[in-house]
């Protein structure tokens, strides 16, 4: 038998539960931390005005001497998103396969970062030394090329993290999932496993990419006479890659329209992982230059997103495509819950505008279903199972999966951001927390917009607000100018002048009281002023908007 | 042949297409005015504040004389939620069936106007007269009872408008769709039919209200240890019957939560469309007298509505009820296209606190699938097809089925809201508009809330607010106190105190700039502190909070 350290490897998640789609978790042993991924997440629907939120890494920043680099399952927003803000707190070196850290790169370079970031591009089956742990790149298949699970041998066992996965036997680009290695893996012993639970609910097994091909033969074949607009995600390569093989088939000229797809097209272009034959990509300039039925245009906007090129397309605020009647848009994807209203908002406009809108049949998931799981526990035989990637509903699904395939109960946990997981041999038990909010940003702020300003932008947008001006004169405290009354937000006010007057009659009245009461306080007035407004508004309208007394003094 | 008129009927949608689940349409024929339905629509997002919107029914009131009464197809919201507010200013009858009736004096109660509305109860296959339209209630099946069609026979020929409606050939209560009438009303000739869009994606038929109840009985024999709590939408008085049933079979008491299903099905239950076993319905209180396992709780919030019952108890706020590890939560319902990640967000949460979530399999439509709509064709054979009921790609998708159905394309008309279409034997055509958008109502504000509200509630919720006081002299208009900044919902004010007296010395440096030439006009003033301060801030935060110069005069 191997000798144990009695050392207890680490595992903590960064992001993840509490806000999806922010993939980052630590891994620790002694003086060795290397960070799994570094996503962002977008902000929920109460985060008013936020942009992104990117994970806290306090802990990582305290133990910045342990830290030792950065591995990198794939190349999704919510993988990678949030490495150029981390970088410029860590500094830390960044390992993952080519068309992944192209795309980091790029982000590096939007940031001017990219000079001061150490990079090294991994091949599948390299293994890279950390520390004291080994980290294997092993090939996998997903909804963008190049991704990569990773084998993490700790010195109390392998710890495998497939990153987001699905079994692909004829990828579009590339080699199908390395199943074998995982078998061997499994063989040696497996300490845990951590695999993607997004799809844990679905039956049966991920259609492979490739029969999405088909159906845009069928579909370019159908729709011979008219143009053909496919809106996708902007990652997915291999999609493009079969779009623009459809349309090579039938003889159309390919545009390619959206920043984040532009772009990402570009790097997977350079770097080999996508195949645009001679005299077919042109720019969207020279759509004019050919007639329709020889023309499709792929484009972001394929989730509803307000400034994504389809949505300003549908809404006829793009400045190069028009909608024309006949037009047929082809959404080659599925709506993210939360985007379903956004997304067939989009549509509708198309369908007004004469477009034929065809919204099935032409997605694919990346993510492995229940007998993939099945396949992923069966190859690997891991002693403990930690389920990661999803909604608490998908984590819990796929722990359930895990005893059905063996693992006792006790062997596998949830973990909720900040856990601090000590696992080994004989443990496996939640010691401890770390700080692990996610941090909002806003515009160029990082962390300036907590949880009071998000609570007055929930309250100036629900209700409006009211701003109650008055100059008091110094020492005396009599009333010299005002009170004047600005209200924003909260009603129409040629609609309420009188409204407006009975406020001030209202404040009047308050500050009177106040006055005579001899309350010298400013607090004291303004909240003898919000209290008086805020009753006789609510009585009057059935509304709270804010009131903001502002008294100053001459 | 019949003499036919010269004059044309007009079929108005005073609401429809543009506010999703406003139902109302107005039919007219010279003096005569009948409204159907007067539903309300609940408020987009981007419809900051807004509790619900209610039709504009200028074009009526201009001819309250022609009114002559509102008939109601059935007892859902988006078909009766705005008759307390439209009664209020136009007082016409209302005719509907009992079921119905009794949810709407729920509403004209609510509203104190119980007595000042005349109310008339319908039977199905009774016709009325109103003006010189004669109008048969056509019995329907629906997710909620007592549905019906409404047969209007005008000079120019027989409309025929579904309402809501589905072929249950098994009905929980009442009987089934009167398809024979539907068919002597096709062979005497319908001159147009309006038919309920929302299912006409969806292949073949929408299964009977039946076949969950054998579900829920399966459920209720799987999970005899475990106390059960089932959130339903609070008018499917049918799907309550069911769970009622079940209850009682195995041996259960209900509790039912949620104050618009505690109302709803007391209604029913008085009307006699609910039978509830002696000694099984229990209040909410003796719930501890009994063990779990012989509870069965019935709750509104499967949209996972914020303030909803079942939301309250997925968040640990709902006074009674706390859920236990081992409860059973159905979801007997399917989430409304922008309501799943509301859904998901309660599932989480229930899963977390130890419940096990059924979200699958207990839920049937109350809506016409495609087979049905071409059944309702076959029998009615309009010459005309007015697709109602629906956004627009399903009404696009209706109107295509309508063709297939063998209604020539000219014949086929998709309206806006407001659309005034003439319509008779020989002409079916679009000839004008009325006014026809929707009315934001905010607390006891009808229609005081307009686009410059909204924008500025907007404005508000994604950047926060800067408001500058400066106080000036009369006459000299110099400085006497300020220039004070106040924020709200910008940053964190701690963080950015360094901000916030950086944007002082802005606006003293405009203040200073504006006197220095002399500028007295506050306007001015004004705009230039708005526009140094904006430039400022958008530099170095990249954010535009809304900036409100005061300026004051001592």
């Amino acid at each position: 038998m191997k000798e144990k350290s009695k050392t207890l490897v680490k595992i903590i998640p960064l992001g993840g539960l509490e806000q999806i789609g922010m993939n980052i978790t630590a891994i620790e042993y002694e003086d060795t931390i290397i960070v799994v991924d570094c996503g962002l997440a977008f902000p929920e629907d109460e985060m008013l005005g936020i942009d992104l939120v990117i994970p806290d890494v306090t802990y990582l920043k305290e133990n910045a001497d342990k830290v030792k680099g950065l591995v990198v399952t794939h190349g999704h927003e919510d993988h990678i998103g949030a490495i150029p803000y981390i970088e410029k707190e860590l500094g830390m070196p960044i390992y993952a396969t080519k068309l992944t850290m192209g795309l980091i790169d790029n982000k590096l370079k939007e940031h001017n970062i990219l000079s001061k970031v150490k990079r090294k591009i991994v091949k599948h089956g390299q293994i890279i030394n950390l520390g004291c742990f080994r980290i294997e790149f092993i090939r996998t298949n997903h909804s963008i090329a190049d991704a990569a699970a990773l084998a993490i041998y700790t010195p109390q066992g392998i710890i495998i993290h497939t990153g987001d996965f699905k079994v692909d036997y004829t990828p579009v680009f590339g080699e199908m999932i390395d199943l074998p290695r995982f078998g061997e893996l499994g063989k040696k012993g497996v300490l845990a496993l951590m695999a993607d639970s997004t799809n844990v609910e679905r039956p049966g097994y991920t259609q492979s990419e490739k029969t999405v091909g088909k159906t845009f033969d069928n579909l370019f074949a159908d729709n011979k006479d008219h143009r053909i607009i496919i809106a996708t995600f902007a990652s997915n390569v291999d999609r493009v890659q079969q779009i623009i093989n459809s349309a090579y088939k039938y003889g159309r000229k390919v545009v390619i329209e959206g920043r984040s797809m532009v772009n990402i097209i570009q790097t997977a272009s350079e770097l080999g992982y996508i195949n645009i034959p001679d005299n077919t990509l042109i720019e969207i300039e020279r759509i004019k230059d050919y007639p329709d039925e020889q023309i499709v245009l792929i484009t972001t906007g394929s989730q509803g997103e307000n400034m994504a090129a389809l949505s300003r397309i549908a809404a006829s605020i793009h400045n190069k495509i028009a909608i024309k009647p006949g037009d047929v848009v082809i959404f080659s994807s599925t709506p993210i819950p939360g985007n379903e209203k956004a997304v067939f908002k989009v549509i509708n406009e198309l369908e007004m505008k004469g477009a034929h809108v065809i919204f099935q049949d032409t997605h694919v998931s990346g993510h492995a279903c229940k007998e993939e799981l099945k396949l992923m526990y069966a190859l690997t035989k891991p002693q403990y199972a930690i389920p990661v990637h999803g909604e608490y509903r998908h984590l819990k699904r796929h722990a359930e999966l895990a005893v059905e395939m063996g693992i006792p109960k006790d062997n596998v946990k949830i973990l909720s951001t900040g856990d601090v997981l000590e696992i080994g041999t004989d443990r496996f038990k939640v010691t401890g927390k770390v700080p692990a909010q996610g941090i909002l940003v806003d515009g160029l702020g990082v962390g300036d917009v907590g949880n009071i300003v998000l609570r007055d932008r929930q309250h100036l947008s629900q209700n409006g607000l009211i701003i109650v001006v008055v100059t008091l004169e110094k020492e005396s405290n009599q009333i010299v100018a005002g009170p004047d009354i600005v209200s924003r937000g909260f009603v129409y006010v040629r609609e309420s002048e009188t409204l407006m007057d009975d406020c001030r009659e209202v404040v009047q009245e308050a500050l009177d009281n106040c006055l005579r009461k001899g309350v010298a306080d400013w607090s004291k007035i303004k909240s003898g002023i919000k209290d008086s407004l805020g009753e006789f508004l609510w009585k009057r309208t059935k509304r709270s908007p804010m009131i903001l007394p502002i008294i100053t003094e001459v």
